[in-house]
């Protein structure tokens, strides 16, 4: 298992991780297999989605700070439940087929981090399996 | 990895696409293993529910649409956001096992192909792993 | 393929089922390999969150509680569409790595059974897979 160490900014963020990611596959030099990414976390998530216009990650956090407003007579003491349901939301894995030693994405998709309690120091663990 | 080319009706749809992926599975020869599919789109998603009443489905779909309304102030130019913010919450990726050939689901699962912002040609990719 | 089985309680409860699975990973002697967790019913899905407070599985039962209301017009007869839908928004399966013959999860997170029909008696799916 390889682990990346990211930073985030801001409370709320999504980082595109694809590059980060795909270093990880290239380190690995497997030429054909699946990538697993798992986010060790429970106020963070991880989406595929469209990396061309940074508007489109914007809106997608945009859409989960109003579905799940911050404050909303939650129980857990700490305050941030939101960020807990919203990780459920978006869900802690991926996977990714992996083609000729990179990652195989559609021609708009991207990996992001989504960072729903930041800024914070974080984990992506990520696994690679050879076919 | 395998490719299968679907076209979408409506803006927003899902198609039962468990035979198409079976089909695959079956090509395959695989008696034990995983079958991973992948949506390569960014305003498409991949979900399992019920197959057996399509009212179902009609439902989730009704349910994602009251959610996240078509037209929100997004920032994205496109006018699409809404069906991008749709595919981060179904995700676009699924794992079914397989047993003597054939994906093994529960009595009434279904794999559904999630169109938020057709009609469209899309395209599902089936990987198929042995055990 | 193991089949965990699990009684639920409630209409809507998130079980913590990370021991029942551990138990399954130990029973297979897999030192380093991948458990994939796949739940076979329509109206129940498995999320990884929390497992510390348990005001967290209650704060995100009850904001999809929120976001879906159980009574919304829905055309599906059998009166479970909320229950469905927040199958769609969790997911119904999950992996997770395994090293030194046990799951590795981050220090505060625990796999849940997302009970949204209950009670009812249930099965959990989980295939290991070595590396």
């Amino acid at each position: 298992m390889e682990i990346i160490s990211i930073h985030t900014e801001g409370r709320s963020s999504f980082m595109d991780i694809t590059g980060l990611v795909n270093k990880e596959v290239e380190k690995e030099g497997v030429e054909k297999g699946i990538c697993y990414i798992f986010i060790p976390h429970t106020t963070a998530g991880v989406t595929i989605n469209e990396a061309a216009d940074p508007d489109v990650r914007n809106d997608i956090e945009g859409a989960l700070d109003k579905l799940i407003p911050w404050n909303d007579n939650y129980r857990h003491r700490e305050g941030n439940s939101a960020a807990h349901i919203k990780a459920t939301l978006t869900g802690n894995s991926e996977m990714v087929f992996i083609n000729e030693g990179r990652l195989v994405l559609g021609t708009w998709q991207g990996i992001f981090f989504c960072e729903f309690d930041g800024p914070r120091n974080r984990q992506i663990w990520v696994e690679i399996v050879q076919r």
